[in-house]
């Protein structure tokens, strides 16, 4: 497929004048027409949620040749779902970019993270979709070795087969190493691990007590080698391709007899 | 286990102020003392989010013998992170128990489902959850059939032995019809789905064009009889255990051959 006859929606959660949305952008041109509806406001944890209580509101920030940019004051998932069942339906869309996030998605993040509840909700429409990462929360992250990979991963993945890119949904993450520190690229599984909260108490102006969360995560598996946490401390960039199917079936024939009625 | 030794934490995602949760905590006060803390306003379709950028503002709503009911203003998650980590540290929780909640949450939505996000959320503290919905919206629904089966459910779930307990995280669904035309409770796959999302576009007030999502689900698999939508078509009562690995495992060999680098 030439360039020209492809389109590829972008998006993220850290905000349209997010560094990485940016990066995302240039990546996404090298390879077709790009339409872009990103979150207005930062929308990191906000993992699948959409909006049902409130109107939104679409801006367009920028249009060029093959380039059209928006914001949406809603949830990475709103910019998707408006993108999908307003903008773009009588549009065939190639591939969903989402990020590149400024900071890890990996391990259990890919529940909380907006950046893969994009990514998990442009696969719902059956297009491939891509959750780019980068493991640094700085707004001026050197996204050098993000862009190459991402740019590597795109050619890939519209590369595959259609039944291969059907329903298709990759979590990525690139380490926070130089370019040629980087040792390759490992498929992986989801590592197990839960974060630890903290919360900051305090008083407000006018003596309210409030609560700030900030919390650590910790990997539940340190000696398993096939797990995303341990390819990004390993100097890899991984790959987690996600599905939705959260049924637990292994408890399934216990609980059958237990909760009988 | 005497009751005066058990200690049940309640949230929901409707709000304090819900139907839904005043059964919910009437339901965990036959098995235990209850502590409980749930949106100060109404968070459905906020999934696992959780926040980050703002304080959180906690108010208690009641206290009598046995129960302490909080709001927080707050996602679900939120009031589980802040009960957990802040609130409950010292204390040995037994159950924690979502809902009930207004409308279904069987099939995909489980990813979006600010109830069963934090069902999910209370079962990474490593405690037995369950989060009970019933199919009906409506803010006066009758939780007649959704109390009986709630406590049906408790109870068995707290006479699991510890093994089972650990991490349980339970899925459950009550169909809206009257209590004698339930056929019994039916352990169930996740339902594979998608949401046709619409939006309506009007003009606010001041001129500015804005969308607001209306969606339908869609039910992908009609024909199958093991699912937790096909137990509520025809009358039973869906228990769907959670897990939250989402790794597409059969995906990998294939992906790990054309991602190489």
């Amino acid at each position: 497929m030439e360039r020209q006859d492809r389109l590829i929606f972008v998006t993220n959660d850290d905000s349209f004048s997010a560094r990485g949305f940016q990066v995302a952008l240039d990546v996404a041109r090298e390879f077709g027409r790009v339409i872009a509806v990103a979150p207005a406001t930062p929308q990191s944890g906000r993992s699948q949620a959409f909006t049902m209580y409130d109107p939104l509101f679409l801006d367009e920030k920028q249009r060029e040749e093959g380039l059209e940019v928006y914001s949406l004051s809603g949830t990475p998932v709103d910019c998707v779902k408006l993108a999908f069942d307003y903008m773009l339906t009588s549009q065939r869309v190639d591939l969903v970019i989402s990020g590149i996030n400024h900071g890890s998605n990996a391990g259990v993040n890919v529940l909380y993270s907006g950046t893969m509840g994009a990514a998990i909700e442009g696969s719902f429409y059956g297009v491939p979709s891509i959750g780019l990462s980068l493991t640094d929360h700085d707004a001026d992250a050197d996204f050098t070795a993000a862009k190459e990979y991402a740019r590597h991963i795109v050619a890939s993945v519209l590369q595959c087969p259609e039944e291969q890119r059907q329903g298709l949904c990759l979590n990525v993450n690139v380490p926070d190493i130089a370019l040629e520190e980087i040792k390759g690229i490992k498929l992986c599984r989801q590592c197990r691990g839960v974060w630890h909260e903290d919360f900051y108490r305090n008083e407000d102006p006018r003596g309210r007590a409030y609560f700030w969360l900030k919390g650590g995560f910790c990997n539940c598996e340190v000696e398993a080698d096939d797990t995303d946490e341990w390819a990004l401390s390993n100097g890899y960039v991984s790959v987690v391709p996600v599905q939705v199917d959260m049924t637990a079936y292994e408890r399934i024939p216990y609980l059958a007899r237990v909760l009988g009625k």
